[in-house]
C-alpha cells in the first residue's frame, strides 16, 4: 500500500493542484525534495497521526525524498504536565516511528532543543517579519482561542517564527500540512523570500505538500485527540483496542451506512476500518449492512488490529533494546546539529558577521 | 580617579536608594556580584559612552565585580549599513575596551552570535511573558517611535525578552541602566522570578545600578550619539579632536557659565572639561569667565586630549597587534559558551528535559 485513500471528496484549489503537481515531481526526482516534518511529544501517537502524517512520512522516505522529522520538546517544554513525562513521551515516540517504519538511516529523528543553532536563527528571522503580520496569522489566533492559557504567550505570538527556524534550518523545501497550517507556512515562505532578497540566496521557499488524509473521527465521534481519551494509540494492544471500540458511540439506527455529515460516530468507524483495509467505506458500510453496532465493532477492532499487528510487533521489538532506540535521536541530533550549523555559518556569512 | 562626578542634582527615587544601597555592598563585597552590559557595534566608542558607562565598567571591574560585556551583534546585524562595516566596528571596539582599560583577564567580552546556547534561552522566557506586557513596554515604544522602519518588527517587539536572555544566560545580577532602562530591566526581573517559581530556583533577580553619569551632548548641542556626526571618538588623534571642538556650537555672550537649561552649547563644553578634568563645571566656567568662546574651547580641547592621552596610546599600541585583539574576543566567546552552556544544561534539567 502506497497512497492513503481519500473518501472524503475535496474542493480543488490552487494549493491542491500545487500539491498533486509536486507529487508528480517527487515521483520523476525524489532527491529534489527535503521534507521537514514533526511532532509535539504530547503523548502516544495513536492512529489518528497514523493515516493522517506518519504513514506519508513512511511514504515519502521510501520513494526516496530526504525526511527530517523533528520532536517539537521546546514547545511543549512550558506545559508542566506534559514536561514531567517528556521522557516517557519522546522514548513512545520515537518507538512508534521506529515501528511504522522510519528508518533512521534515511530520515533524521531529532528534539528542537538539542539543537541550538537552529533555534539561533530565530533572531535574524524575527526582524524580517511585522508585528502586524503576526497578530493576523489566522493558526495562531486558533491557537490563542484554543489554549487554555488566558494571556497569550510570546512564545506562542512568534511561534510561526519558530516554525520557519525549524524548517529552514535544513533547508527544507517541502512540508506536508493540512489545509488549516497553510497560513503558517506562508510566513516560513515569506522569512525565506525576504532573507534571501535581503542577504543573499540562503534559503529554498517551501512548498506545501496538502495532505490527501480525511478526517479520522475518535471512538466518541469529535477528532481524535491525544488530549481526549478517545483516540487508539500504535502501541496500543489488541484488548486495549477492543475494549475501546467496544466503548465507541453509535447509533440506534441497525442498518450500517456511510454518512459522515448525518451518522458521525458510525461513519467514523466505519471510515477507520476502510482506512485498516485500504478500502472504500461506502462498500464496507455495505458488507456490515443490518449487522448493527455490535458487527461494525467486530469489523473494525479486526481490522485495527490486523492491521497494527506487525506495526505493534516491531514495537515491542524495539522496546526491548531502548539503547537502541535512544541513539536513534542522538544520531538525528548529530546530523540535524552539523546542517543547523552549516547553515548558522551561511547566514553569519551573507549577513555580514565576519569576525 | 575612581568616580564620576555628578554635577546634575537627581530626584531622590527608590532606585537611586537602591543603587546608593548597592554600591555600598559592592565596596564591601565585590564578589558578589556579576555585572552584565554592553554595547552595540554600530560605530565609534565616544565620549559620551566613556563618561556614561565606559568608565564605570573599569571602576567596577577594579573594584572586583566580574564583569560580562556583551557586543550585541545580532541587533545590528539586521541593519545592513552597519552589518556591512561590523568586522570593523567590533575590532574598533575591541581596541577601546583595552584602551580605557578592562582587563580580559577580569572582564568577559564576547559577542551575542557567537554564543547559541544564550539564544536558547529564548524558547523558555518568551514563554513566560505576555504580547499585552511586550506592547506595553515604553523602552519598546520608544525604539519604535525612534526607529526607521516604518513596522515593528518582531526582533524590536521582543527586544526586552532577549536582553533578558542576555542577562540571565551568566546569572548576572547587576546591571548599569540609565534611568529610562529601567522598564527593560523589569521584563528581565520578571523573566527570572516566573522561571523560578514555575521550574525552579536557577537565576538571579538582577538589581539594577542607575548611573550617576550626566547627559553628556554632542558638539552641536544635542546629545552625543554615534548616527550624529557630533561626537568625539576615543580612538580619534588630538587633531580631529580640536577641530570638531573648533566646530562646536556656542552662543554670542562672551562671559562662560554652567547653565545647562538656557545656554546649552556652552555648558555641554563646560561639562565635557570638568569631566575630563574631574571637576565642578560652574568652577571651571568661572575660571574662564570672560574669555568667551575661543578660551572656552581651547580650554575643552586641552582636557580631553589630556584624558585621552594615554587612552589613545594605549590604543594606538594594541593596534599594533590585531591577533591578540582578536584573540580576546575569542577567548571571551569560549568562556561566554561555557557558561551559557551550563546555564541551558541547568535551564533543561529543572524544565524536564531528560533524554
Amino acid at each position: 500500500m502506497t497512497t492513503v485513500a481519500a473518501p472524503v471528496t475535496t474542493t480543488v484549489t490552487p494549493a491542491r493542484l500545487r500539491s498533486a503537481e509536486l507529487e508528480q515531481r517527487i515521483q520523476q526526482d525524489p532527491g529534489r525534495f527535503r521534507v521537514m516534518t514533526g511532532d509535539r511529544p504530547t503523548g502516544a501517537l495513536h492512529l489518528g497521526h497514523y493515516f493522517g502524517t506518519l504513514h506519508n512520512r513512511v511514504r515519502l522516505q521510501d520513494l526516496g525524498v530526504d525526511v527530517f522529522v523533528i520532536i517539537a520538546d521546546y514547545q511543549v517544554l512550558t506545559d508542566r504536565d506534559v514536561a514531567e513525562r517528556l521522557g516517557e513521551h519522546m522514548e513512545g515516540m520515537l518507538l512508534d516511528y521506529l515501528a511504522i517504519g522510519i528508518d533512521p538511516a534515511r530520515t533524521t529523528i531529532f528534539n528542537h532543543s538539542a539543537v541550538p543553532a537552529l533555534n539561533q536563527l530565530m533572531l535574524p528571522f524575527l526582524s524580517l517579519v511585522s508585528v502586524a503580520e503576526l497578530s493576523r496569522n489566522p493558526t495562531v489566533k486558533d491557537e490563542i482561542a484554543h489554549s487554555r492559557q488566558s494571556a497569550v504567550s510570546g512564545l506562542m505570538f512568534t511561534y510561526p517564527v519558530h516554525q520557519a527556524a525549524d524548517i529552514l534550518f535544513c533547508k527544507g523545501n517541502l512540508v506536508p500540512v493540512g489545509q488549516d497550517q497553510l497560513p503558517h507556512l506562508e510566513v516560513t515562505r515569506s522569512v525565506a523570500r525576504r532573507f534571501n532578497e535581503r542577504y543573499g540566496p540562503v534559503f529554498p521557499e517551501p512548498d506545501a505538500l496538502l495532505s490527501a488524509a480525511p478526517l479520522l473521527l475518535g471512538t466518541d465521534g469529535t477528532k481524535m485527540s491525544k488530549s481526549r481519551a478517545n483516540s487508539i494509540a500504535l502501541g496500543a494492544t489488541a484488548d486495549e483496542t477492543a475494549r475501546l471500540i467496544r466503548g465507541a458511540r453509535t447509533d440506534a439506527d441497525r442498518h450500517i451506512t456511510y454518512a459522515p455529515q448525518t451518522r458521525p460516530g458510525v461513519s467514523g468507524l466505519v471510515l477507520l476500518a476502510a482506512l485498516c483495509l485500504d478500502r472504500d467505506p461506502h462498500e464496507v458500510a455495505e458488507e456490515i449492512g443490518d449487522g448493527g453496532g455490535a458487527a461494525l465493532k467486530r469489523t473494525v477492532t479486526d481490522a485495527v488490529n490486523e492491521r497494527l499487528a506487525p506495526v505493534r510487533a516491531r514495537r515491542a521489538e524495539y522496546a526491548q533494546d531502548m539503547a537502541y532506540v535512544r541513539s536513534v535521536l542522538r544520531d538525528g541530533n548529530e546530523r540535524a546539529n552539523a546542517v543547523a550549523e552549516a547553515t548558522l555559518a551561511q547566514v553569519r556569512q551573507v549577513m555580514g558577521a565576519v569576525l
